[in-house]
């Protein structure tokens, strides 16, 4: 049965939020009467911030990711190794990889990732993209970092072929065992993978 | 860790959603990238009904539901019987019973439950202007429709000792089992006030 709202006001806001993934309409009802409880400035500051955050967005024009600027701070960034890309399939991804430390070149967002079954092509991501900055600039190595997927990994063969006119090294993130689990829990096609790929104990 | 974010104003967005109850960054960064993939408008809309909802939002002055009016509608609506008053906790419960269609009288919303663990007196809730209805209207019955819960019961209790001086009915809304339950894993507190407050079997 369809829930009669009280107000037309709170059943407008009650709809727009129940649009946003993951919410359902009580989840939505619970969240508008939160803000209802907060200082109107305070929901002022949260609507102003998501029609802010839409309307003078940027992508970085060099590698797509989301910036404040033309071009983010990690591609105008003079410390960064700039003959490195890593691929990633979206925004989160960067932040994922940054987060550990450990990697100091550019990235290239594709935005998606290669998958016929959602109807997206090689075209529908930014693949013709990464293709002009390998030709343009001096780029030595392309690290693929999609998920471990059918949809990854058709994606890195693709690009693969894409770049295999130019002289740069292709590589791929380590698949193997996650840093502290049990060998005996780990799925066998990755635990195989793991023993091909074995690398040099470390002393 | 912190999270880096790779820009101001996206940092920004997910720190005000994030202050909803039970949304963390996790989710908050989704629900802002969802945002950025959506039309303008849209997100304009959705802005706007939130600001919009905050600042002209009202609550009714006799029985304080939300309401786009001073006076709700369903305080206003003629054909209601205006000599009940069913006093419920908050607008949730106004509306949980509305659905049911089984009541054709006022509410009152307390706007909260006599609570002395969470610092909820008497006084913080409407229970003053729940008596001067009392007082001012011709009201016949007064139906405690709370949780069945330590803070529901002391409630109940406080109300009723409040409205003890008016010559008005006083009830309760039924304890029992709920319907569609086994008997077998009905606990038996629940079980054995179903058993004192029996009904006539209807035939």
């Amino acid at each position: 049965m369809e829930q009669q709202y009280p107000s037309l006001l709170l059943e407008r806001a009650v709809g727009e939020f129940s649009k946003l993934p993951g919410i359902g309409r009580k989840t939505a009802l619970r969240l508008v009467l939160h803000l209802l409880r907060q200082p109107a400035e305070e929901v002022e500051k949260f609507a102003h911030a998501i029609a802010e955050v839409r309307n003078e967005i940027k992508y970085c024009k060099v590698c797509h990711n989301i910036s404040d600027t033309d071009v983010c701070q990690i591609c105008s960034d003079k410390r960064r190794d700039k003959q490195t890309i890593c691929v990633v399939e979206n925004i989160q991804d960067v932040m994922a990889i940054e987060n550990t430390q450990q990697y100091n070149g550019l990235y290239h967002v594709l935005g998606g990732i290669i998958s016929p079954m959602d109807g997206i092509g090689p075209n529908d991501i930014e693949i013709n993209s990464l293709v002009e900055r390998v030709e343009q600039d001096d780029i030595k190595e392309v690290i693929m970092a999609l998920s471990s997927t059918m949809e990854g990994d058709t994606t890195n063969f693709f690009i693969s072929r894409k770049l295999a006119a130019y002289p740069v090294k292709i590589s791929v993130i380590a698949r193997g065992i996650s840093v502290g689990d049990e060998l005996e829990y780990t799925d066998e096609v990755t635990l195989g993978r793991a023993i091909l790929n074995r690398t040099k104990l470390e002393q």
